[in-house]
């Protein structure tokens, strides 16, 4: 941690600045005198120091300028530079999550909605390359009159739907007094944009034991994202995999959100974390859908998730970003081509399709 | 409801979305032909109807456009275009939030950390004219190796200040599974900014009796945060008061967050429920409080929520935005006077101050 | 046009709107009544009519709602729907910009620096594959103290360049007064992102034959940005094309902007104009240009500007966005296995590289 | 400035950094070994060296700091710490602009539509106690197809609104070519949001001797506005006078930008320039302007620009954000009563109204 004193400032206070500094957290300050300021360099561990607690020794002291990164567990030094995996267990097989990996595709309705129609969409979805299945029995809507999901029966059709199809499955979860419940159905826990801060929740998925989907906040910054994961890993599940799903700007005319692709590789150099793309809540319509899917391939992304319905007119949430099955199928060849040129596809596919 | 047809749409077409409109939500169609373009009047309970579903019905749809607010209980129309106000029973007296009342002082730490601390902070508080402490027992902290809060043992301080000072308490709730214990010490209970949109949480709240102040989420509309009101509201709970306490903006060199100050007189002709500003959060600097405080009163707030802590280089959370008792009752003081100028102020504190 | 009309509002008070609308722009108004609420259409040729002229009628009009687009030669539909082109005479090579051809490179240095150096850069990056060399004579700099540009003498080295290496030239114009001579060396004027809305200048290009790259402001919304595209259009230039460079977002922690890739396919519904991806000013980070550089095509990109300097350490300016030539020669031949699989790459490009 | 090496970084390393450093740019390192990481302190004249060309001196600098600001002539040290002011002559006095001073009230409409109009408004304004008139003889307007001002004829019609009424006129200029033609009428140059960084403009009205009121762009940083300001200021014009008009946010639906009052105590300790404040197109709605206006007294500005329209219907452009005479006549006395209470009112007011 770096301290700016404001010009001017007499020796004696910077002094009474180190002398405190080093009495009250054992930090060692040193003194670089400048031109027109005084920096002072805190040496020692520092990471977890609140940078307002030094600012507020003196109001000599300009700026307090935080180096070290707040995140430990998520950050790609943890991993000595390298790249992490999330391996997920699933009924048929094991799916590896990382950059090392092929690219996973995930993909389902925005809400679990019949058994029929759950069990019908796995297998269409399986039969074009998919490795889980999304679908929400606990749904968030910003309306309290919006349809909240299936919630408990919709975990058994999930349930049913995973077995029929062995495919994996990956359900939301909003309150900490479900978390036990949907882990005996869901092989992936997903926490949602809206509850990225839910620090109650972090906490609870961070101590059992299924991997996490983290969604990144509508307007979170990547360090508070990766702040996030840490509540997860710091909690003792070593399992998160990051979901970017759209951030918000200013211009909302055509987008319900404004897709970051560019964090994927920003947090490539930041985190061992894998990295899924969301673009159907990235974009929320679904005739921008492909061409995100593909950027994001493009990009690097470890995984996508994308929303697929027997019938988006009739969904019962999120029908205009959803794409049909054929839509879907369609859309997994073009990824195939760019998959392939970027070596990110998996070789068995051109048999699956 | 409209929906807009794209130009160039065939009759038959035009026909099909107007028998399926009706068909499927009994609602009355009225075709509107323009120049360039028909439009189609939806006539009947389309309040709750979710626009996307319009739109998916037919390719030729360009835009359906929402005319009615999806918020009842929260909407001014909802009281008949009065003012709301919200009655709380503190220790000593009944307090009064509403914009025929005078402006409502609520102070204290960003946390709880002592019991001597936060009894003294609250007869220094409530001499200068404060009616409610506040105080954290649980803390939602970026970083989970920050202080999290003391938990119960703060809740019992808290409860002992109350006593003591005769002040009203209001404090945070983070997790469902904490209601019922918070709710058995606070007289107002708070959702904090990041947890604005966790609706589980918002429904326990809203099924309980003790009123909520509703924090604004850094990103979250007027409309987002009328919505999320409504959880409650619907839930059975009437109390809600409005917090708004800065939104993220693309510029934070200099303020924590952005305070939106014209929200208070937009949320006037939107809601019938009190507005409170919170200038700490607001801005995240202890000097730019007194500013920003008095700028809330002229814009015509209800209700102040100001972080005080006897000696903020020492908070264990928000120091840097913290007033000092002394500065504290410096700004009444001077908030007395434009308090005064609009009528705002209660008659009394200048025998109290 | 639709007009809403509050509940509640008396027939007489509806008809007066409806004659004041019909009198005073014989636009014919059509009454929709609703189940709680009146709306009115209007009919006629209201592209151009500012909906706040009609608000002001009445109190009683709640909103005005403009279903038009008010960009009309910007428009897709200007073109009955079909992607536009527009062409550029090089010295050696008419160059095609536009959906139905290969995508375009346009590489340099972010300001001229020396005659020796703009050559070498020029003939490294069309050996390369860029048809276009960019370079600024003139820069828009935040702070009046950095280098502002060699202007005229710079512009005597672009014509230097150009005719050494048959490369087109692309630099900015900053000032009316500046256009005409810009224009006999450039063969694509630049207008920057700061002077997206500097009418003035956009009536200048507009009224000049050279083709013109319009930049996205970094605050623009799309509708915006094709109205400023719109002036130039107006102004008789037809040859408009676009350049998306990032817009300013909350998070600029580890990008200098937010490359928004979803503005390609937003934009290919919306407008005929050919689109380029900047991902040097996108980014801000050397490192990133690549990954985007890649995801731009993937999106489908029209053309590609990168910065290109021989030393980046030594720039003048931007140098930490520049690559080097040697990392633009590697990034050609990733860029070519992709654009090659999505059939956007130049058949010859083997044989050049 | 302050270097921060990456964590690892050999010796040999970090001292051909220092030798870079010192050889390029005469200025001294001094190292301060951390227990992870070692960080540089550059000594010397660093205020106007860009970080980037410093960052690329090493691949193992992980980042550049810089603690200086890089505007000077703004700063609040260029007057060691006092607050500036600036006099504009009028017909009939000098009007101070300055925190020492009372509120400066500036009105008129968006446009100057006839001579007629202006001079009853002036006459009206004047009466309310405006010191000065504002209207646009080129407006900047997003529509090539909307009204674009009067031109030439309007800036007549402003000299004889100058004259009748005897208060100072300001008007906007967009154009490098209309500045000498502007200022012969102007008392104050307007420098618009959207041009706040057309560096041109900037610097030809720093080249003349009329003060200039420079708005905040839409999405300008403080930071990037007082760098606008020294644009001007460095070009030997000290007299500018900030104008916050409201910058753009996520939420659009009842404002047509956020105004940002925090701006006021933010600048103050950041700059002497005096600061205005536009509540009619920081809020774009006419009901709101009044409780804006007196929050901008309450924060502290300097002065306030009010749109005033005889008959904001029939108004060419912003009508829906003007209030009409008597509105204003209304607002200047709820204004006075808070102005009064702050000390920052004209003693002569009661006489006036």
């Amino acid at each position: 941690m770096i301290v700016v004193v404001k010009s001017g400032t007499a020796l004696p206070e910077i002094n009474r600045i180190c002398e405190e500094v080093s009495g009250t957290w054992g930090i060692t300050p040193e003194i670089v005198p400048g031109k027109h300021k005084v920096i002072i360099g805190l040496i020692g561990d520092t990471a977890n120091l609140d940078p307002f607690r030094i600012q507020e020794i003196s109001p000599s002291i300009e700026q307090v300028l935080k180096i070290e990164k707040t995140y430990k567990r998520a950050s790609r030094e943890y991993r000595h530079g390298q790249a992490g995996e999330v391996v997920v267990r699933t009924p048929n097989e094991l799916v590896h999550f990382g950059e090392h990996h092929p690219v996973v595709l995930i993909a389902g309705p925005c809400a679990v909605e019949s058994e029929a129609a759950i069990v019908a969409t796995a297998k269409r979805i399986k039969a074009a390359g998919a490795k889980f299945l999304r679908g929400g029995a606990y749904k968030p809507r910003t309306s309290p009159y919006s349809f909240q999901g299936h919630g408990e029966s919709a975990l058994e059709m999930l349930a049913i739907a995973r077995q029929e199809s062995g495919l994996g499955i990956i359900t939301e979860v909003m309150d900490t007094a479900d978390v036990s419940r949907i882990a005996q159905v869901a092989d992936i826990l997903q926490v949602g944009a809206r509850n990225m801060q839910n620090f109650a929740l972090l906490k609870k998925v961070g101590a059992q034991d299924k991997p996490v989907m983290l969604k990144r906040g509508p307007s979170a910054t990547i360090d508070e994202w990766l702040m996030a994961a840490e509540y997860i890993l710091a909690g003792g599940n070593p399992n998160v995999i990051l979901c970017e799903r759209g951030i918000r700007s200013f211009d909302r005319q055509y987008t319900r959100n404004m897709l970051d692709l560019s964090a994927v590789p920003v947090l490539r150099s930041l985190t061992h974390l894998p990295i899924t793309i969301d673009p159907s809540h990235g974009t929320g319509k679904s005739e921008l859908v492909p061409m995100m899917a593909k950027g994001a391939i493009a990009v690097g992304a470890d995984a996508l998730m994308i929303e697929v319905h027997p019938n988006p007119a009739k969904a019962l949430s999120d029908g205009p970003q959803s794409l049909t099955p054929e839509q879907f199928e369609q859309l997994t060849t073009e990824l195939a081509a760019i998959g392939q040129t970027l070596n990110r596809w998996p070789k068995q596919t051109a048999v699956l399709v």
